[in-house]
């Protein structure tokens, strides 16, 4: 059905797959005999305990998730997260972060509240458009852990290795490219997403987290909704969850598992539809890159013209020819196209042509 | 239209007004020609801030709050609440909690550990059938704030005149009994509720809280998203907020304000619907009301039959007669009526209903 929906580039909240959001319409009066809509129901009533358990086996499903790792759902985004990770992690009170952008960047000023933070490897002096080289960094012994953002979606760099950590827990920021590609979990202590960039609506982070590194012995100050241990002994079901963000998450983990084929299915159609973009990109005498070839991001794709009010003009005309948000982030200026999971190849190949034909006119 | 929806009796998440939710399907595909769903929307696009510019306005009108205080939406519940209001009020460490159930015995909980939490009053002698004279309180010069939980949601107890404070901020937690009745906002330092019990979806907290309290030198320990500063200098979108969530509660403002007509008449429309069941309890030789007659919840009926196994039928026969959640909180057995302001009159007649049939049979 045509319902007039735009390609929407946004960097996040960002689109979700049409035949999710008709199979939530569809149920939105009553939801399959239960004589009532999601958001009305008990988060304690059994209709709602096979919601959210289903997401997470779903989850689990689609990314092999061992059995010694905890699934929690938690409201609070990134910026929670920022400091519930140190708050929780840092045992010895001192972990590594890599600098890597916007984000990292976040995560590092947060948690340099909770102890020492020390940073490794950095890509600031030619401005964030690289992956640092992480194969031989300096690491203490007793650094708590090693954290990356591990797509950046405004500076639009990814990991494709891992840094090595020397036997070190890895936690890794996911956000903007979570369940965008197969992801060996067990590499990993803690890997965190806010959901709104690559599966669902806004307000829930998915946090994945080995069992081993959940504790009891947390400072005092720690409020109870900040302990992973809270979260972690009642399965999500502490206090009221985001029942409503579970439940559609929990809808585009199954389109991602039935009808995508599982992520390696996904990481294929992700790698087609950038590659138009970069081979364009590549090949414009006007729009340029902004990021080294072999740090990319499959999922954000900043570019720039050669001036600030070219690149301006451009995001209008893009407006007008029915395209959302290409304006690139405020503090990075430029245009930014951001395409995850739910963008169709369609979308991709129509943002090209505009460009194409901005280009041929100036 | 009949959808087949329960009377759903939950005491949150719970009903909301079937003509919002109708709208809400409507606008599912294509936001009044946005081209996406609410859920997929950049919250820092020109659409979405005009949800969230005009549900604070409308939430505005409906409380009629004055403008010195600023309107917040924050993630995290009830849960982040207890720990946010002593981090961020605590100037002198030291509160006075009002002691009246299961609510507020979390929230003291959770204030001991910012600083001394002095109980002034308390119900715990009659099981929290009642609520605690406070007319003539014993609070120490340098409290920083007086806090009650306006209606308790597990006992069904409510106040109608709010405790002399003499002096000293009042803090309350309305989630339970939020947009139920009039408020004079003005008459406290700060009002928070969690909107999963009267308003709409789960995963969103309203703070409306008085200027000259938002501090900027709190401990350092204190998350950049747990400071009231953090959200009221951006206008509650520092960071990604729960976009659905204000969407969905800006449209009940406008449901209450316009079909409804106000606070006023919804106040007098949850009075009629109350009456309806507690005259009935009042009447019966089989069911009995928990809670003293002066301070009997409009939200939340707890009821009993003379023994544990009777209720348990009683929950049984109601599921089997199509009704939803009637049993009682796990920590008080019995049974309750949660009748918020979207569950309908005839919902509690039918209740009624039900019940007297129930007791003429036994």
């Amino acid at each position: 059905m045509n319902y007039g929906r735009t390609f929407n580039f946004s960097a996040g909240p960002a689109m979700m797959p049409e035949p999710v959001l008709e199979e939530i319409q569809g149920e939105m009066m009553n939801y399959r005999g239960s004589g009532m809509c999601v958001m009305e129901m008990s988060h304690r009533s059994k209709v709602f305990e096979q919601i959210i358990q289903d997401a997470e086996a779903d989850l689990r499903k689609l990314m092999n998730i061992p059995d010694n790792y905890k699934v929690l759902f938690i409201q609070g985004g990134g910026t929670l997260q920022f400091a519930m990770v140190p708050m929780n992690l840092m045992k010895n009170g001192k972990a590594v972060y890599i600098e890597t952008g916007s984000w990292s960047k976040k995560a590092i000023a947060e948690a340099k509240k909770y102890g020492e933070v020390i940073i490794a490897a950095s890509s600031k002096d030619k401005n964030f458009s690289y992956i640092p080289d992480c194969s031989d960094l300096d690491i203490p012994e007793d650094a708590d852990y090693v954290y990356i953002c591990e797509n950046e979606t405004i500076n639009g760099t990814t990991y494709f290795e891992l840094p090595n950590t020397k036997g070190h827990v890895l936690v890794s920021d996911q956000s903007s490219m979570f369940l965008s590609r197969p992801c060996d979990v067990s590499k990993y202590g803690l890997i965190w997403a806010g959901v709104q960039k690559n599966v669902g609506p806004a307000g829930l982070a998915v946090v994945i987290i080995r069992e081993d590194l959940i504790r009891d012995d947390l400072p005092a100050y720690v409020p109870t909704y900040l302990n992973y241990k809270t979260h972690a002994d009642a399965a999500s079901l502490y206090n009221t969850p985001n029942c409503w963000a579970i439940y559609c998450c929990g809808k585009v983990f199954k389109y991602l598992q039935n009808t995508i084929g599982g992520l390696e299915a996904m990481n294929r159609l992700n790698e087609e539809k950038a590659a138009v973009l970069y081979d364009f990109l590549d090949s414009s005498k006007l729009f340029k890159g902004a990021v080294v070839k072999k740090d990319r991001s499959l999922m954000n794709v900043p570019f720039v013209t050669p001036s600030k009010e070219m690149d301006a003009d451009v995001v209008a005309a893009s407006v007008a020819a029915g395209f959302s948000n290409l304006k690139g982030h405020k503090s990075v200026g430029g245009l930014r196209a951001s395409i995850y999971n739910a963008m169709p190849k369609e979308g991709v190949e129509a943002l090209v042509a505009f460009l194409k034909d901005y280009e041929a006119k100036h």
